[in-house]
C-alpha cells in the first residue's frame, strides 16, 4: 500500500464532542479532529475521509461500503463499541483492516464500558489519550497496513 | 421557569398503544395521551411536544436537538430503556433535565426490563401507573425545573 | 371510591429527613411532608394519616391493620424496601393497593439499593423527585383507586 | 388459511450473504434464497415478499406493518436476534405467528449467539441447516398457520 | 424423654392464615392450627404452647426463652426464614432441637423462597402438606426426642 | 380415596442404607424400612409396596407405570434428586401426586445437594428426620391424597 | 446418498406423548409420528427407523451401534438433551451427522431447557412446532447428507 | 475531646454470650465484658455506656438518639452486620463516629459472615480477638476521636 | 496388602477407544489398555479385572460390589465424571479407596469437563497421558494400597 | 510467654507510607511506626523487630524463618493480601500466630480490596484505624499470645 | 516538559520476545524495540531507558525509583498486567503518569488477560499493533506530557 | 530421546514438606522426595536435576533457561498453580513439554486450589498421590518424551 485511503468512523454523541462533557471529552470539536487527522494523512500519505452517524444501521451501511473505496477503517463506535453486534458482524463480514480509539479512559468509567464487541477483531485498539487517540490509531493503522 | 417548554419523547413500539396486548398496556391510544399532556401541560404553564420513533438514531437526534427548544424532556424509551448506551450517552451529554416513565410495571415482568440504562441520570422515575405515568412525571418535572 | 381513606407509611430513619444527609434528602421534615400530604389528600378528596417506625414489625402490623380502616397505602419503607420479605408478605397477604416512593435517586446509589422487594407488587412507584414523590404517588394512587 | 400471504425478514449483515465468510454462511446470496423462497411459497400455495435491513427500526416498522397485508413472518434477524428488545417488544405487540431462522449454528459460535430475545415467542426457531434453514422455517410456519 | 414440652413458633403473617392468600396457604386459620396441634400433642404425650409474632427480635427473644421451658421448637418463620441471620443464631446459640415447617411450597414460588438460612440447623424440614405440614413437624421432632 | 396403593420408590445407593456411612444414614436397613412402611400403611389402609433401583431409566419406568396400579409415591430419589430432568418429566408426564424424601440434611451437607430438580412439582418433601422421613412422607401423602 | 437409511432417536417420556401433558406436546403419539416419519422418509427416498428409550445407556449403545447401518441420526433426546455429557459424547465419537429436535418450544420453559448439550455439534436444530419438528429435521437431514 | 462518652452497642444474641457456643465466643459473659469496657474507659478518661437488644427497631433507636449524649459508639451488630441496611442507614443519617468489632473470627466461618454492611462508614474494624476486640474497639475509637 | 486384586472401571463411550476421535484419544484400544493394565498388574502382584458400560447403573453396581472381591478401583468414568452424583455417592457409600483417570487433558477441552463430581474423593488423580494415565493410576492406587 | 518476640510485616509500597497518597494513608512514615511499635513493645514487654519488603518471595522467606527467633507476627501485607496464596501457604505451614492490619478502611475502596487470602488465618484482624491499627494489632497479639 | 525522560519497563516473558511464540508475538527481539525506542525517543527529544524483569518485586521496586529520575513511563507489565495488585499500587502510590501498551490482542485471547489491573490508572492505553504498540504508546505519553 | 534430562521444580513453601501440615502434605522431606526422584530417573535412565524457590520471579527464570539444558520439566509449583500467569507465559513461551504434580488432594480442599493455571498447558496432571506423584509424573513425562 503505497497511497492509501481510510475511513475514520464516528459513532452516536461524538457529533456532541466539545460540546459534550468537557472533563471527561476535552474541548476539540468532531471538525477539528478531522482536519487533524486530514493533515496527518496527508504526513503518512494516506487520504483521509471521516463519517459520523448516530443511527446504528447507517455505521453498519458505512462498514459495508468500505471495501470498495477504503483500505482500512479507524473506529470510535461510541456507546455502539459495548452494544452492537451488528457492527461487530459488518466488520467480520467484509474484514477489512480496522483499528478502536477511545477518547477517554473507559476502564476508569462505568463496567459496562469496560467490555467491547469489537476489540477481538480489531488489527489494534487505542484508548484514553483525548483526541490524541485519533493520531496514534491512525499511525497504527497506516504502520500495520504497510507491513501486511 | 415561568412558561417552559417540554419534550415528551416515546420510544419503539410505543406507537402501537392501545392496540398492542391491552390487558398489559390498556386501551387508551398515544395521541390520546399526548392531547392529555398537552392539556396538562396548559394547567401547568408549559408547552408541550410529543415525538415516537421507532429508530435509536433518531431518538439520540431528538435529544441532542432538545436543549435549544426545550427546558427539559419526559421519555418513554421502551425497549431501549434496557438496550441503548446511546441514549444514555446523549442524556449524559447534553446535560438537559430528564424524567423517565414507564406504563407497565416493569418490576413484574421479564428480568431483563427490571434494568434501566437511564435511570441513574433521571431527575426522577415514574412506573406502573398506566398512562398516568406519564402525567406525573410531566408534574415531576415541572415542579424540578421550577425548583432550581 | 368518592372520599376514601389513605395511609401514608414511612420505614427506618426518614425521622431524620431534614437533619439526615441534607445533600442526599434534602431539607424538608418528615412532620412538614405529612402536612403537605394532608393538604394535597383534601384537594383530591381523601383523608390522608401518617405513620413512621424503624421497627420492622410495627411496619408489618400497620400493614395488617390497614384493610379495615384504609383504601390504600402510599410507602416509603427506606431499608426494608431492599431486605424486608416480611413487609411484602404482609401486602401480598392483605391485598390492599399501595404505591412504592423514595425521596432520592436509589439508581444512582449503592448497587444494593437497585432492587425493591416490594415494587413487583406496587400499583406503582415513584423515585428520585425529593419530597415531591410522595405527592406524585399519592396523586397515582388515588387515579388508581379511582379508576377501578 | 388457504393461499396465505408471507414476509421473510433478514436482519444486518444478511445483505452480505455469499460474500461473507463464506466458510460460515455459505456462497447462496440472498436474492438467490429469496427465489428459491417464492418457488417453495408457490408449491406450498402462500405468496412470499421478502425485506432487508441493517437498521433496526426499519425492522421494528416492517413487522409492525406486517400484520395488514400478511399472515405470517419467517425472520432471520442476525445480530439483533441476540441485542434487541424492539423486536421482540413489535412481535409481542402485534401478535402475528412468526419463525426464527439461522443460517449458521449459532451454539458452535461465540456465547453471546446462544441466546436468542425472540425465540421464547416464536410458532418455531430452526438453526444451521444453512441457506435450508429458511425452506423448512416456511415450511414449519404454512404447518403451523394450516393446523389452527 | 416422656412427657416433653414443644414450642411452636410461628413468624410474620402467618396471624393472617385462612384470610391470606388463600390459594396458596388454604383457609385454616392460626387458631384453628394451634389447637390441633394440642391435640396431636396430647396423643403424643406432649405439651404444645405457640406463639406468632411478626417482629424478628421477639422471635430472637422466644428462642432464646425456650431452653428453660421446652424440650424442642416446632418453626414456621414465614419471611424470616430467608433474611434473618439472627434467628439463625439464637438457634445455633442455645442448641434446642427444632424442626422447620412450610405451608405452602416454597420450591414452586420465587427464587428467594427455595433457600433456607435455618435449614441447616433444623432435626428436619417439611415443606408444602399445607397445614398438615405443622403435624408432620411435630411428629418428627418427638420422634427425635425420644429417639436420643 | 379409601384404601388406596402406594408406591415407594428408591434410587441409587439407598440399597445400601445400614451399610453405607452410618453416620450419615443410621443403621436402619432398607428392608427394615420398607417392612415399618407397609406395617403404617396398614394402619393408614393403604396397600405399600417399595421398589429400589440404581438405574434412572428404571425409576422412570416405574414412575410411567405407577398410574394405573397406584394412587401416590412416595420417592427417595438419591443423587437423581439433583440431576434427573428425566424423572422431573416422569412425574409432570403422568400427573400422578406424589411427596420427596430425604433420609439426611441435605442442606447441612454438599451445595449441589441443596437443590432439588422434583421439589416444585411435589405434594410435599420431607428432609433429614432419618428413616422418619419416610413414615411423615406416607402419613403426609396419605392426607394430601385424602383431602382431595 | 440415494437410497439412504436414518435412525430417528426418542429419549425418556416420549412414550408418553399424546397422553403426556397435551397442553404442551399435543395429542399425537409416538408411534402417530413414526409412522408419518416412515412415510415422509419414503417420499424422501430414504428408510427410517424408530427407536425409544427411557435409559441413558440404551440410547449410548443405540448412537454407538448407528454408523454401520444409517448414515445419518434425528434426535429428541427430551431430559437427557440438558443432563447428557454421554450422548454428547457418543456422537463426537461416532461422527455420523445428526440432527436434534424438540416438539415444545423449549425457550419459553423453564431456564434449565434453554441449554442442550448436543446443539454445538448437530448438523441443524428444529424447536417448537409440535409434531412437525420432527418431519422437518428428516427433511433437513437429508437435505444435509445429500448436499455433501 | 477531653472526658468524653461512649455507647457500646450489642445485637442479637450477644446477650448470650458465655452461654451460647462457647468454642466460639469464649466462656466470657457480656455484663463482664461491659465491666471490663467501664474500667478501661475510666482508663482512657471516656464514661461507658452499654446497650444489648434483639430488635433490629430498638438498635436504630438507640443510633438515632446517640449524638445527643455519646461522642461516639463501638458496636457488635452480631447477626445484623450481615443483613441491617437500617443499621447503615442509621449510622449514615446522623454521623456519629463508630467503631465495628466481632468477638469470632468471621472471615473463618460461613460465607454469608464474610461482608459487613456497616464497614465501609466504620472509623475502624477489629475481627476476632475473642472479647478484647471490644477493648481494642474501645481504644481505637478514643484514638479517632482525639485525633480529629 | 501383599497380593491384591483390583477392579478397572470404564465409563460411556470408552468402548470407542481407538476409534472415537484419534487426534484426541489415540489409537490404542480399551482391550489393548486392559491387557497392558494385566500385565502391569502382574508385574506389581495385583490382580486386575476390567469392566466398561455405557449405563450409569451398570457402573453403579459395578462399585457397589467391589468390596467383597477388590481392594481398589481405576476408575475412568468417562462423561459420568462431570455428572454423575450417583456414582460419587457410591464411592462414599462403600468407602473402597479408587484413582481416577482421563485419557485426554481435560483442562484444556470444554469447560463442563473441567470439574469432576469424583475427584474429592480419590486417592488420587492423574489426567492426559493418554492410555498411559491408567498404568500410573495403577501404580499409585498399588502404592497408597500398600503405604496403609 | 513472658518476654516474648514480636516480628511486624510489611508488604510492598508500603516502604512509600507518608509520601504516598497521604489523603488515605496519612502523614506518617515507617519508620515512624516502627519506633513506635518498638516503643509500644517495650510496655507490653516484647521485643519488635520490623521487615518491608515489595518482593512476595522475600515475605514468604521471612515467615518461613520467623518461628525460630519470634513468638508471633503482626502483618500489612498491602496489595498481597488480596492476590497471595503463597503468603497463606507460609502461614499456614509456620503455624505461628498472626494478626493482620490494614491502615486504611478497605472496605470503602475497590472491591478486589475487600478480599483477604490471610484473614481466615489470622488471630485477629484490624483496620482502618490509620497507623494506630498496627498499635491495635500488636496489643490483639500480645494478648492472644499470653492468654494461650 | 522539553527534553524529558522515560522510562520503558518490561514484565515477565518479555525477554523471550522474538523467540517466544512468533505467531502471537512476532520475531522482533525486546533488545531491538528497545533500540527503536531509543531512536523515537531522540526524535520526540525524550531520553528513553528501559529495563525489564521476571521478578514482581523488581518491577514495583523501579516503579517506585522514578519519580527523582523519570517524567513517565511506558509500561507493557505482560503477565503481572491481570494479577499484580502491587504494580497498581506502586503507580498510584508515587502518581507519575503511565502509559500501557500490549504486542499482542489481548481481547482475542484467553478471558483472563480481558482485564488490566492498570489500565483505570493509565495515561492511556494501545493494544495489538506488534511492536509498533511500544512506539505508539511513547508518542501519546510524550503528547499527554507535553500537554500538561 | 535416550539419555535425558528432567528438571523437577518446587513453588513457594515447598522447602517446608516434612515440617508444614504433616496431616495434609505427610512426613517426607523435599531433600528425601529429591534423592528418590534421582533414583527413579537412573532407572528409567534420565538424569533429574532438582529446585525450589519461594520467588514467583526465580521460578520464571528457571522455566526460560530449561531449553538449554533439559527435555522436559515436573513442576509442583505450590500456590503460584492457582495465582501465576507469569508461570504459564514461561511455559508457553518455551514451549518445553512439562508435567503438574500436586501432594495433597487440591480437590478436596478449598475452591481456589481447584483451578490451575498451568494445567491447560501441561502434558499430563498428577493429584494427590501424596510424594508418589512426584514419581508417577517423572515416569508420565519419560513415557511422553520417548514415544514423541
Amino acid at each position: 500500500m503505497q497511497h492509501g485511503r481510510v475511513l475514520v468512523l464516528n459513532g452516536p454523541n461524538l457529533n456532541l464532542l466539545g460540546q459534550r462533557e468537557p472533563d471527561l471529552y476535552g474541548a476539540t470539536t468532531l471538525p477539528e479532529i478531522d482536519a487533524t487527522l486530514v493533515d496527518l494523512g496527508r504526513e503518512l500519505q494516506v487520504e483521509v475521509e471521516c463519517f459520523q452517524s448516530n443511527h446504528e444501521g447507517e455505521l453498519v451501511d458505512a462498514i459495508q461500503g468500505a471495501p470498495s473505496r477504503f483500505d482500512g477503517i479507524v473506529i470510535n463506535a461510541g456507546a455502539y463499541t459495548h452494544t452492537s453486534v451488528a457492527l461487530r458482524d459488518a466488520f467480520a463480514g467484509i474484514g477489512i483492516p480496522f483499528v478502536e480509539v477511545h477518547i477517554s479512559n473507559v476502564y476508569s468509567r462505568e463496567e459496562f464500558r469496560h467490555k467491547s464487541l469489537l476489540s477481538s477483531l480489531a488489527k489494534g485498539v487505542v484508548v484514553g489519550f483525548g483526541p490524541t487517540s485519533y493520531m496514534l490509531g491512525l499511525r497504527g493503522l497506516v504502520d500495520r497496513l504497510r507491513s501486511r
